[in-house]
């Protein structure tokens, strides 16, 4: 029953790199709490670089100075 | 003032329909706990398939295996 | 498979108007989109007035001054 | 170490509006509360005018109504 | 830099699982899609079991029947 | 209209720097992007240190560790 909501930069992740995000996850709160795997409900949200920001600048700027 | 995140997957709603949402969520909490609609804020996610999971796989896959 | 969040000021919502709010939304879901209620996931978050601010001044405030 | 979300229609903020929005809070939370801008981290979603409620009707509506 | 909320009932988990959980899914990020775990942040949202419902009740009602 | 979800860890801060923290976001959105501060909502989420993680460990296994 658990929800849990991965927020990463979209930069090319696959379909096949999210299945194993979801997977593991799942697998996780099964092992630590014992959380039902059935009722695990995972999601994936791919932002742009311009619209995350680490050290009060964006990785879009970070990328350009070699980050 | 209440403030309501809708996610779903990104699988056709139409806008008539997520103006159905968006409606029936703000008379609810008028309803229920006489929230002012004038302040209430409703949003809609919607996700790819690939991006949610469930029992640790994925709603692309799922829906492949038929489900 | 939809996830709802809902997010209200921590003023006394009973268990009961929650169970309410928890149908109330599940059922929109199917009955709008046709969802499925049994994995239908909805979490309330109840903040603190001084952790909400519309307006530019918290919900502390503006009850004060007999909004 | 703060983590700030900032939800907003998509209606043209640019990049450097996006680095604006970025920088000044980052600051604000080290003006405020002395948090480490290193680890401060800030997303911006960027969402629909079908997507987005107010008032139970969507921004789309509430556009062509002239608001 | 990947930020993750993970949201579970408040049913007794420990600070030592919560810290398996933090450590568990930085080690997949990095391991799935090679992201620093130096800036991956984990956050825990605990509900109480009121605020949480699936299938269309609350899991206080659904504890109480026996699930 | 828009919605920002401030997240920090339970440390103390007082009602007026939460206050402080609602107006500076507020007229930030309204001057970079002419958001209406009318409908601007800020939600702030405070964590405990053992539900926040950072580089694998959570925030109170870094406090201790001197950090």
């Amino acid at each position: 029953m658990p929800y849990v909501n991965i927020r990463i930069t979209r930069e090319g992740a696959t379909a096949d790199q999210k299945a194993e995000l979801i997977k593991g996850v799942t697998e996780l709160l099964e092992t630590v709490l014992n959380k039902n795997p059935a009722t695990t409900v995972v999601t994936i949200d791919e932002l742009e670089t311009d619209n995350w920001g680490i050290g009060g600048e964006s990785i879009s700027v970070r990328r350009k100075r070699g980050h």
